[in-house]
C-alpha cells in the first residue's frame, strides 16, 4: 500500500516522503536508508565540500539517491554541481537562491529539479526555471528559512503553479502530517528534523536526544546562529534551532553579538567540539515537539505512508 | 450536505464552523449571520463592556449564538459573564487566563464551555476545567496568542484530551483548512480573520480591504500593539496585525516605545479615528493572504464546508 500521485512518478520513487538535504547530518547512509525504503533520500551537500560529497555518495552504496545544496553556495562553487551530476542522481535539489543558472546541466544529465521556496515569487521563479518538484518550507521548518507559516504558503504555492507537483516541508514529522498537507493539494513531504532523530543522521547522540526532548515552542527562528558561526546568508534568512542557553543569551542582542563576535565564535567552535549544546546549536524545527523516539529511517518512511493513509481514510462524519 | 462529528453535536449545529469572537469585530449581526448559516457565532466580548454586550445580543435577534471573553479581564468584572448568561447563550469561550473559576456557572447555566489554549498544559487545564470544546489556537492567528504553529500545537493537543472535540485556530480560512485541521484530528474550525472580511463584521472598510489586499508573511507578532494602545497584558502573549508603518516603527525598538508611549498613544488614537491604517493596527492573521473577497458570512460558512468535503472525498492515488 502506498500513496501514488505526480510527485512519486516524476521522481520515480515508491513513497512521497523525502529526506530534507540537512548539511552534515543527511549523510550517505541516512540518503540511502530512506530510498531504500521507498522515499527519496538526498545527500546534505550544504554549502559544498568536495570531499564530503564524495565519501557520502560512496556510503550510498548502490542507492538511488539525489542531493541537495544551497543555490548561493554552490553557484561560488559550480564544480560541484558537476561532480554531483557525475553519479547520475535522482534528482537535485536546490534551495534559497536562484536556480536557473543549474538548470540546463541538471536537465541534461537526466536529473530532476527539485526546487524549494519559501514565497510563492520564489515559487513562481522555479517554475519558470523549469523545476520538476517544488517544496514549499514553512517557517516551522528547522535551518534556514523565512517566516510565512505552511499553511499559508503551501495553498498559495499549489495555487501559483498547479503544473508542478509540490511536497510540504516544515513542522511534518508523521502520516498526519502527510495527509494534511495533501488537504493543501500537496503530493508528498519533505523531513529533516524527523529524520535527524534517526539511527542513521549523522549527528552527535545529545543532539537527537534534545530534539527527542524538545517539546512544543522549545525552537526559535533568528539569526543568533549565524552571527555565532560568522556565516554570512543574503539578507532575510533566518535560521531555526532549538532554544539553548547560548540562543537565549543574545536573542534580541544581535548587534552586541555582532561586536563579541570573534571571542563567541572561539568559544561556540569549542563547545561544538565537546558536544556542548547549551552553547552550540542543535538546528532542528517545530516538529521535534512530534518527535519522541529513535528509529531507523525506513521505518519513518513506512509509518509515514501507513499513517497517511488511516487519516486520508479514517470516517469524517460527511453526512 | 455537511460534516457532522462529536463537536457539531456537543454544540447543537450543522456545521463544525467557529466565529472567532473578535473584540469589537464579531458583532451580533456577525454572530446571527454565522449561526444563521449553521456554524456558531461568538459575540466579541474581549476586554468586556456591558453596554455593547446588551446591544449586540438584541442586534443578534432570536439567532442561536454564543459569547467569547478574554478570560483575566472578565476576572476583574466577573458580572459580565452573568449578564451574558442570562440571554441562555449556546456556549461562552474563555481564552487567555484560567478557566475554572467561571466553569461552574456556565455549565449552571446550560449553557457549553469553549475555552481556548495555546499551549498543551493550558489544554490539560482546560480540559481539568470541565471544557466541552478546546480551540487550539496556533501563532498564525490574528490578535493575541503565542508562538506554536497549528501543525504542532493541533495534534498535540488532540493527543493531550482525546475525550474533547479539538477545534483549530490560526490560518484557516477555508475548507482546505478544515480539511487539513481534521487529519491532526480536529472536528472543526474558529475563524476570525476570514469573517472580519465579511459584510457583516463590524469593522472599518480600509481595514477590510487592507486584509484583501495582504499577501503572506505580511502580519506580524509582537507587543508593539500593545504598548501602543496602553494595554497592558499577562506576560508573554503577542499579538498579531497586519504589518503596517508604524509597526514596522517600532519592532525590535519596544523599550524606546513604551518610553515615547504617552504622545505615540494620542496620535495612535488620533490616526485609528480617522481611519489612518498606516499607523492604526488591522488586528489580522496569516489567513489574510488566502483571502480575496468580502462576502456574506454565511457565504463564509457553506462554502468552507463544501471545500472541505471536496478536499476529504478527491482521489488521494492511495494504491
Amino acid at each position: 500500500m502506498t500513496i501514488s500521485n505526480r510527485l512519486t512518478e516524476v521522481l520515480g520513487i515508491e513513497h512521497p516522503v523525502l529526506l530534507a538535504p540537512m548539511d552534515d547530518v543527511a549523510c550517505g547512509r541516512l540518503a540511502a536508508a530512506v530510498s531504500n525504503a521507498g522515499g527519496l533520500g538526498l545527500l546534505g551537500g550544504g554549502y559544498g565540500r568536495a570531499d564530503w560529497l564524495a565519501s557520502e555518495r560512496h556510503a550510498a552504496g548502490n542507492a538511488r539517491i539525489g542531493c541537495g545544496f544551497i543555490t548561493w553556495s554552490l553557484a561560488k562553487q559550480p564544480a560541484l554541481l558537476d561532480q554531483a551530476l557525475a553519479h547520475r542522481p535522482a534528482a537535485i535539489m536546490l534551495s534559497f537562491g536562484d536556480p536557473a543558472p543549474f538548470a540546463p546541466a541538471i536537465r541534461a544529465a537526466g536529473s530532476r529539479l527539485i526546487c524549494q521556496v519559501q514565497t510563492v515569487a520564489q515559487a513562481r521563479e522555479a517554475a519558470a526555471a523549469g523545476a520538476d518538484v517544488l517544496v514549499a518550507q514553512g517557517t516551522e521548518a528547522g535551518g534556514h528559512g523565512l517566516g510565512i507559516p505552511l499553511n499559508t504558503l503551501l495553498p498559495l504555492v499549489v495555487e501559483a503553479c498547479p503544473q508542478i507537483p509540490v511536497a510540504a516541508a516544515g513542522g511534518v514529522a508523521d502520516g498526519r502530517g502527510l495527509a494534511a498537507a495533501m488537504m493543501f493539494g500537496a503530493e508528498g513531504v519533505l523531513m529533516g528534523t524527523r529524520f535527524y532523530a534517526t539511527e542513521e543522521a549523522a549527528a552527535h547522540p545529545e543532539a537527537k536526544r534534545r530534539i527527542l526532548a524538545a517539546g512544543a515552542g522549545e525552537t526559535m527562528r533568528s539569526i543568533v546562529f549565524d552571527i555565532t558561526r560568522r556565516n554570512v546568508w543574503p539578507g532575510g534568512y533566518t535560521g531555526r534551532v532549538l532554544r539553548n542557553a547560548h540562543a537565549e543569551r543574545w536573542l534580541g542582542r544581535e548587534d552586541e553579538l555582532q561586536l563579541a563576535a570573534e571571542q563567541v565564535n572561539r568559544d561556540y567552535l569549542a563547545a561544538r567540539e565537546r558536544g556542548d549544546f547549551d552553547v552550540a546549536a542543535v538546528i532542528a524545527g517545530e516538529a521535534a515537539a512530534l518527535i519522541h523516539d529513535l528509529p531507523p529511517a525506513g521505518e519513518i518512511v513506512r509509518r509515514v505512508v501507513a499513517e497517511a493513509e488511516a487519516a486520508l481514510t479514517a470516517p469524517r462524519g460527511i453526512v
